[in-house]
């Protein structure tokens, strides 16, 4: 027997969820499935906020993971590029096609800054963060060695509490420093307030971000006063762009959930107090799950469990549905309240995940749906690269 | 330029984290490291296990989700086969060269079905879980259309709270079904007590798997008398396989985690109501992180975030270091408290993940290193095969 005559893996529901052209009740769960319509909304109206407060929009990578969907920025949404967080998907995205690329992150590992430094050789600029002074000379080693450059942002933590330095002083010393190494450009700040996006009240947000422009605009006007300039002074995230965007510091936003929305961001209040799922962004991004058990009454179990999502930020929202509600994640399961009874076998329902990053990175596949159909599939590109 | 020769998307660093013979602090992190030593002896500690108490050992794949550990653990643990939760991971499983393949879980959707049946012409015996009656005209057309058979056991919910049916009569009423219909075969009764695992005193366990085997044994017995012998009863995991292994009910096993181990499993107690990381198990799974940032004095910033690893089951934990601690997890970045200052860049940590299945399903590939060198890569073949 042939077994490749008799059993093709390539068949939808080994390697891939769905075919172009399938009804999406068709879709083999679980999945992504990207709504197009909403998506392409999505990144339209970002594009138009950038572009109407004359920021660049240097869209967020390391959410999607996707070189269609970050093409599809810069194509709708005006992107001047991506940013991402490791060396191994900013490759993805070089090679995708994505003309400027900057990994948001320290890299310090050898064979990542020699991977970095070829990355030009793709035909990007390649520019990442720096919050030590002792990482310069590996990386000018690095581009001297490839004969190319690598473009050096000093990172600041201006409160998420991770990598960056915190005083200026710290800053111009670092930045003195990349000027004066050989391949190497001193292009500006990042200063990505990460820990804030997630707080609910708009005010409140709006507060830590005063802090974090107060403390980036005093290293501009240092780095200025030593002759040295910033390209890019970037950051930004979806619950915040509005405050970088009109600060008069910042000139690069990078957004990332905007595109897709997810239950966790979604809950955070815009400047009215309304959601922000509610009108200022469509969910885009759904995990398509099936009901596959209904053997006890008031619950129905679904094939969207822990290997289909992160549960990190809280377990999904069942969309468009108020009278069925998803209580319970476990590897493979996930538990749905059915008080009603109301659900049936293979019954579809469309999660909202609680993180979409992390979501995202488990799957290998964006199943895209238009008025019903499946328009188009892509990869998720850079998935597992997180080297 | 030829990108091709400038660049090989194929090194390390890209698409796989090591190669064989390299030294062990060479690999790129983050990824899953394998000590070898520790898997091998714990497949052979369990296997042992079982033949001494006469029970089969069908090992969970969904665990691992990978052909070379199963291949492993049928040879040095004497496995009888796999079981795992999804048709595309037993048709990898299948694939892989594993002859006898158990679906430990419902399968319904029609395309799913159709896969299922076609698993015995890939050389493997193909067993499903049933809970719902009406699931069984569809897999007996399936069967048929291919000329093949299934096995079906029927599932009970011993206490899970997900899919299974709760009712000694509902069991006979399904067996009588799967025994009438074409193509199918009824195999005998799935019984896993997922939720009562992770309790941490041994008594408290045990008492929840004396229900379980009150209502295995009674179903068991009454399918006897109406002429039903169960070939298969299939249940208990790492938290209770001596329970129902010596139930004299149970016939087969299907531990997962006793191989690899967690943070979360390890904190059970066994009987002696010692840690059964501490004794009865070993670590063999790590997620290797490095130190990629150290801007703040009491902290350090290591590679791995939410992208290498599910937190579900709460934080990694430091293996062999009690100065420093795993305390804080976002997308890219974990924060080790390093209250002394002791770490510095691009030192490695070895992580004992939280919880195995679900961080083993969001990378690509295990490094198994024995005294220090790599010694072998094996693809996390079943990674994503979520349908």
């Amino acid at each position: 027997m042939n077994k490749a005559v008799e059993f093709d893996q390539y068949e939808v529901g080994y390697d891939i969820p769905a075919s172009v052209g399938m009804d999406q009740k068709d879709i083999q769960t679980p999945c992504l499935v990207l709504d197009l319509d909403a998506l392409e909304r999505n990144i339209k109206k970002m594009g138009d906020w950038a572009k109407a407060h004359n920021m660049r929009h240097r869209v967020h990578g390391k959410m999607h993971k996707s070189v269609d969907v970050a093409l599809l920025q810069e194509k709708l949404g005006g992107a001047c590029g991506v940013c991402c967080q490791k060396v191994s998907e900013a490759e993805v995205f070089a090679r995708g096609g994505i003309k400027d690329v900057l990994v948001s992150n320290q890299v310090r590992q050898p064979e990542k800054i020699d991977r970095l430094a070829r990355i030009p050789k793709l035909g990007a600029r390649a520019i990442c963060c720096v919050d030590d002074v002792t990482n310069v000379a590996d990386l000018s080693q690095a581009a001297e060695r490839h004969g190319t450059e690598i473009e050096c942002l000093v990172e600041i933590d201006c409160g998420a509490g991770r990598c960056g330095v915190t005083t200026t002083s710290a800053v111009v010393e670092i930045a003195k420093a990349i000027d004066a190494a050989k391949g190497l450009k001193f292009a500006g700040l990042q200063a990505y307030q990460g820990a804030m996006q997630h707080l609910d009240d708009y005010e409140e947000r709006r507060a830590k971000i005063d802090i974090a422009v107060a403390m980036v605009k005093d290293a501009v006007d240092t780095l200025k006063t030593e002759g040295l300039d910033c390209d890019i002074v970037g950051g930004g995230g979806t619950g915040s762009y509005y405050f970088e965007g009109t600060s008069g510091v910042y000139n690069e936003l990078q957004c990332g959930s905007y595109a897709f929305m997810d239950a966790d961001y979604g809950r955070i209040l815009d400047k009215e107090g309304k959601r922000i799922d509610q009108g200022e962004w469509e969910n885009a991004l759904f995990l398509l799950t099936s009901v596959m058990s209904h053997a006890k009454a008031e619950k129905a179990i679904v094939d969207a469990g822990l290997k289909a999502q992160s549960v990190d930020s809280g377990l999904p929202k069942i969309y468009g549905r108020d009278d069925v509600e998803y209580v319970k994640c476990s590897d493979e399961h996930g538990v749905v309240a059915d008080p009603d009874q109301v659900l049936s076998i293979n019954e579809k329902l469309w999660l909202v995940p609680g993180h979409c990053d992390p979501t995202c990175n488990v799957h290998d596949w964006y199943v895209g749906v238009r008025a019903g159909k499946v328009e188009t599939l892509w990869p998720v590109s850079a998935r597992g690269k997180a080297y």
